[in-house]
């Protein structure tokens, strides 16, 4: 078979996906929360015995894979095995433990009308998801959708289209044991890039588009979409150590920040050290020890002979590797500029035992996530008790930061009357 | 002055107001509520001391656009008089009243990592309002994005421009008495069309646009916007007057709902009423003696001979003016689906006495606003106790219904630790 095979007309085909995804979400927006959960279980059942078959299909993705070039990162991300299998059902069963946002009250009150008003969550609709080699985004993404009663349209990489179908059908499996639509969970079938195309322009069928994977996914998506995306291109995450900040926490919270792990979004990718700090070296020294490669201005660089020049690139670079950019900053107002100059709104922190200055910090930094004597590596839906994540969002509108079940719903208004008329 | 005079690069013109929104913002977001109070109050004497200023630029607009044979309806839309003026500086003072929702708490947490977090509303940024021959809206969105902390973009009709320019310098008055930048409330100086077009494509420099006028302009704005858009296209309102409904008060909601005022968005366009309901002929009959003119199916001609035919296309139609469509329904199911194919998701309502019928109503239909046993002229953010309205918005992401102050906030993650690192 061939994978990239073009379908004659992509519109067609997810205007198709669209109508019966849009009918499954009025099901799923009158679901109750045991039902959803019931599905999401009993898919964890089916993925669990169905382990042969998902590592089958995986080999075959994998040969293929390999056979075209897929680097060996990505061919990790692709790959499975019992232990991720596992950790696939389990996320399934962890995702049908959550409250349901749905049907939540947000606010209620009577203006002098007479009328009593009040406005619910419900379901945001029908979700689309892109994504790339990375097959576990296919059952979290799908039972994330599921249970905030949205239906979701899965278009996964064409590397792992072998290892979606079968977990996808483990979805679907549990979707008909819960009796509910098989349409709720759909996976587009084919891998032509028309269809991802068209998903991004399905107006109306499709209310918004979740791009999961590398920047050049999100770049296409967010250029191309003409429906609202939530996601983050870069996450440029900035650490300000502040003239009064603790020289021991400056230090501990440093390397945390850029070193624990490299290669996710929260990862800091520039510290900021304020003129007036104690002494930058220990820090600037620790990182360097832990495995880091510095790039510094001149007052970084006199400091310490191991450190690189850093160019002007270095400061709006998202690494994503053991590497960081030091600046010497003077004063909150300068930090502040840097990052607001500089960084991607995804999370900034303050390192300072000045109540005031966090606080400024805190205040002035617009970013989705701002923190104080913090590591930034904390930017996470699971870190902050959401349970799970659809994807961290560094636009404004709708949510910002990690987003879970409530970002995947809205509200309406609900207006009781007893024959009121407007005068 | 050749109003329509097309400028050398709109695209640079909007990237310079857009520039100077943005660092306006910034500050706006760091003000108190006080001050910008005062800014709005003083924006208000500033407009009562400048009545004659006023009326003046509005006689120019007025004697220009009816010699280029503006409408009788825009041009009452465009004048001015001391009342009208009062008016606008009243709902300024207004405006400066309402509860600030910056810096409002959402949500606290301490998950089991140690860290505090906590979610507080933040403004959007900078807001676009593209608008047309309604003066008042200059003052009015530019008032409430100024309370919710953003910087507004303001772009009205080319027939309202002297009008426009004299209530916005009123405003610029306001925020100088009150020392604020003068860029938080900028409007665009050319008529030229470009720049709206280039204002759709600001994107990283306008937040948000919110269209102010006819179907036309909202239609272009949705259609070329590359940032997303706060508005509704149609208010295709539906009643459906269920089979348990008080007779009485089916005749009296459906005559209000309808012919109160026809012209606005929450104006009923159809109704829809159970086959099983008593008897609809006295419905019928009062609207036609109201004034209107009903349009049916068979079942609904049959009944009154007075009603002429509907066509499919009457299902599909905003009268804005009194003429109404009516159905005959065959239960909830049919109801529901009636809305669900041909409603525009603004606001529909229930008649009935029975509460399980209504709570299924107002559940199922998934528009941004539902009513039992009100008319849905009440569709209105004064009326919903919001103190004013920027719009009403029918799409699904970010803020629904009517959408004031808090709409225009987005919000941002506080992350307090102590040292806290990530294991």
């Amino acid at each position: 078979m061939n994978q990239h095979s073009p379908i004659p007309d992509p519109e067609a085909l997810i205007a198709d996906i669209g109508r019966r995804a849009r009918k499954a979400a009025a099901a799923l927006a009158q679901t109750p929360t045991a039902t959803k959960a019931a599905a999401l279980e009993a898919a964890a059942r089916a993925l669990r015995g169905s382990e042969q078959a998902v590592l089958t299909a995986n080999s075959h993705d994998m040969e293929r894979s390999a056979k075209n070039g897929l680097s060996a990162a990505m061919l990790d991300r692709l790959r499975l095995d019992p232990a991720r299998i596992e950790g696939i059902a389990s996320a399934l069963e962890a995702v049908a433990k959550l409250d349901d946002p749905v049907g939540r009250l947000i606010d209620e009150s009577v203006p002098s009308n007479g009328l009593k008003l009040s406005r619910v969550r419900v379901p945001l609709g029908v979700v689309g998801i892109i994504y790339e080699s990375r097959p576990n985004v296919t059952a979290d993404a799908g039972a994330l959708c599921l249970m905030a009663g949205n239906a979701a349209i899965l278009r996964g990489g064409s590397e792992a289209i072998e290892t979606n179908r079968a977990i996808h059908q483990c979805l679907v499996a549990g979707l008909k044991e819960a009796g509910l639509p098989e349409d709720a969970i759909q996976l587009v079938p084919t891998t032509d890039r028309a269809a991802v195309g068209a998903m991004l322009r399905a107006s109306g069928l499709i209310d918004i588009i979740v791009p999961r994977g590398g920047k050049g996914l999100v770049a296409r998506v967010q250029e191309e979409a003409r429906i609202p995306v939530l996601a983050h291109l870069d996450g440029i995450c900035h650490t300000y150590v502040h003239s009064a900040a603790d020289p021991e926490m400056a230090k501990a919270i440093a390397v945390n920040a850029k070193m624990r792990r490299t290669g996710i979004c929260g990862a800091m990718e520039t510290l900021l050290i304020d003129k007036s700090f104690a002494d930058p070296s220990p820090v600037i020294g620790a990182l360097i020890e832990a495995g880091c490669e510095v790039r510094g201005d001149t007052t970084v660089q006199a400091r310490d002979e191991r450190v690189a020049a850093a160019n002007e690139e270095d400061w709006n670079t998202e690494y994503l590797e053991p590497i960081l950019s030091i600046a010497i900053v003077d004063g909150m107002d300068a930090a502040i500029d840097h990052i607001a100059t500089h960084g991607s709104g995804h999370t900034d922190a303050i390192i300072t035992d000045d109540a005031d200055a966090a606080a400024e910090f805190l205040n002035r930094v617009d970013s989705a996530i701002v923190m104080h004597n913090a590591s930034s590596q904390f930017a996470d839906g699971g870190e902050f008790g959401l349970g799970a994540e659809i994807g961290i969002a560094t636009g404004r509108l709708h949510a910002r930061g990690p987003v879970a079940l409530e970002g995947l719903t809205t509200y309406k208004w609900i207006a009781r009357g007893n024959g009121t008329i407007r005068p």
